[in-house]
């Protein structure tokens, strides 16, 4: 039998792209691949910025600096984008995908902003568009929802998306270092980026969340703007009364069912139970917890980032749209589900702990739950510590609404007796037996 | 468009195959199972052994007890067997296969004795043959490691796979309770059968250890015996040493590979670090921990019991089964490696914990520690424990083959000073950062 060949375009020649074209030309793995992908694949062309950086193990004739042209290549199967950012990506991937080729893509952003529109296009040119890599790295948890999840009704999913935020966090727990120190290791050893920004302000595991829920729920992927908190303001302080009362905080990603038609979808700290299998996902680990109706929960877990671990997510992709063109056929995408509406982030219940730095005198905690009772918060637990200028007042709160928690909080801010509103962080539970 | 129809036969109306049938005909998801099945799916019989007992929620008019005759429906498109055991399911497959039906099992004892035998019956006659339900119930491990996984060199698997036993071991360590009791109360809550020796003796975690290897690794399914230990001999010390050294210990099956071509396949318990992913597998939870050469350490978690949670994993195949015909194809079976072969267990070097129940007088760890050295096993760590008829020497090894510490355990037990060996349990190290 002919082995057909399977053409492939790269984008971006950085870690992810390097790690993958060694794992497309591993010699002792060519015939496992061939399998995998009834096919040979062969990398055609790597375009990048400048043709002339040293690049171990790339052949340079390979390399081109027109990306452009090597999306709109008459003979190419298949194109892997990894440049990042929406333009020119945007319209290196249409370009392709008008042309029937299909695409792999490892970018966040770019999915999150319009990948409702750029499957549908996929789909009109009988094209696959995968981007399993696109969130938790090498884990394979869209093919999953996409696949085996396909006929589950899906309740929850909350996710330890974002490596460098995890890191961070795992530090200030297990360590008891600060904010400031934890990231200072993590920018040292490569984990987090100069600016560290897009990890510690949820903006990247915002996006991963709408990946998420797209697929577990049918939300549209638009660029929606969705309730977001980092973690920039996680003291030891509150670490330590995580730890005390038995809990975790990790940043969460979050997307669940409200009702029978509504969706929230946010990324924020939370305070998870220590018997939780999301509390022992550590350091720069990713790990997805799924609740489905029917099959319980499930977790995925696995290397979040990492250029090798991300690129064989990339050929997971690759090799499934090579099967896909070998048989002359594409996935149809997940379907959109148009009744579902987003819901405020202020009409989500959840368990409040806040913290507050007060003036040490009396009757300080009387106002205090003055406000929250005005509010209709009521209050689980209190804490009362430190002394003089330390002076704490920590609370857990009963399930309450978002928006009557932040109410509270803005009243309380106004208070003489309050320096400052130490912190407030949701506490979330359940989905375990 | 019109929608076509898929016409599912079911063998066996247990607790899985009731919650499949609902699943299939849960109003509420109509829509969905039609996206994700790309046609209708309709149970059109469902074969019992008693067409009279109670089956609350099944239109009595499906019921059928010729299975035989249901498998060779001639307008079948899928036959779901859930019956279980060796004959007559294997007979059943085969005539749906025979016909080109597809086929969706749970039966993981039939596809561990001759899963690649039904596999390329499937394929002959352009059928597919699914067993996502048979490892891990609820888990989508088998078809990750089929798809995304495709591409990638596994290097070790290890799976929390029975349910039974990890409840037993989470009770023994969690709360202190002896293996009687434990299994005692596994039995009262439904977690283990009167007889529970497919459980406790890893019978069950063998036959799911030859189905995760052979799409791991691309071994044969033809009913070969594997390593097995149960854990009918832990004792509450040895889960208290475990703890004391940082260790729990679970029921392990794993899978790995040992130089180029060589495959270890064994189920026993072993102690793995408290840290580790899988330790914090509780209850009668189920986890597959796999080791990517390239991916790294990736971990699936979920129910691996239950009737709803397993029927989810089956409706999973049903709806690719389901896709595959209404595009007139099937999946390739995955791939056997014939270079492969397998290692004897006494090949497989390991750290051991090995506990002795001793006479408490002077000279007994010295004739000990000479059988140790006879054999080459050299000890890492010893603990002197009890006194009188409890005394007890327990040794951590450094890493030994296998055949020499079972020739080491031999001649103790031939010692006068040792009245009994108490365990001899394996470590488990490594596999995550």
């Amino acid at each position: 039998m002919n082995t057909p060949k399977i053409r492939v375009g790269v984008i971006g020649a950085g870690n992810v792209g390097l790690a993958l074209v060694d794992l497309v030309n591993d010699e002792s793995r060519s015939i496992a691949l061939v399998d995998a992908a009834t096919a040979t694949l062969e990398v055609v062309q790597v375009a990048v910025r400048d043709t002339k950086k040293p690049r171990p193990g790339l052949d340079p004739a390979l390399l081109t600096t027109d990306a452009l042209a090597l999306a709109n290549r008459e003979d190419l199967d298949i194109l892997v984008e990894l440049a990042g950012g929406i333009e020119p990506a945007r319209t290196y991937i249409e370009a392709a995908l008008r042309r029937g080729v299909s695409v792999v893509s490892a970018n966040k952003a770019l999915i999150a902003e319009c990948g409702t529109e750029l499957s549908q296009l996929a789909h009109e040119n009988g094209a696959d568009l995968f981007y399993e890599a696109a969130v938790g790295g090498g884990i394979p948890i869209l093919r999953a929802l996409r696949t085996s999840l396909a006929g589950e009704r899906i309740e929850r999913v909350l996710g330890i998306v974002n490596g460098t935020t995890n890191f961070i966090l795992s530090k200030m727990t297990s360590e008891g270092s600060s904010y400031a120190d934890a990231l200072h290791e993590a920018q040292s050893l490569g984990y987090a980026e100069a600016d560290p920004s897009a990890d510690v302000q949820a903006f990247d595991a915002a996006a991963k969340v709408q990946i998420l829920s797209s697929l577990a729920f049918g939300t549209e992927l638009r660029g929606e703007e969705i309730a977001r908190e980092g973690i920039t303001g996680v003291r030891s302080v509150d670490v330590e009364f995580a730890q005390r009362a038995g809990y975790v905080i990790k940043l969460l990603g979050i997307a669940e069912r409200v009702g029978e038609h509504g969706i929230s979808r946010r990324a924020h700290p939370a305070m998870i139970p220590r018997e939780h299998p999301l509390a022992s996902v550590h350091g720069a680990m990713n790990a997805v917890f799924v609740e489905g109706a029917k099959s319980g929960p499930l977790m995925w877990l696995g290397q979040g980032a990492g250029g090798v671990p991300t690129a064989t997510a990339v050929l997971g992709d690759v090799l499934h749209a090579a099967r896909n063109r070998v048989s002359g056929r594409h996935d149809v995408p997940f379907s959109v589900d148009d009744r579902l509406h987003s819901i405020e982030v202020g009409e989500i219940a959840s368990v409040f702990y806040i913290s507050l730095d007060v003036m040490d005198e009396p009757g300080v905690l009387a106002s205090v739950a003055n406000i929250f009772g005005r509010h209709g918060v009521s209050i689980q637990s209190m804490e009362q510590s430190g002394f003089g200028d330390e002076a704490r007042l920590s609370f857990v709160t009963h399930t309450a609404l978002t928006k009557a928690v932040h109410a509270t909080i803005d009243d309380l801010a106004k208070l003489e007796s309050v320096d400052s509103i130490g912190a407030c962080i949701r506490v979330v539970d359940g989905g375990v037996a």
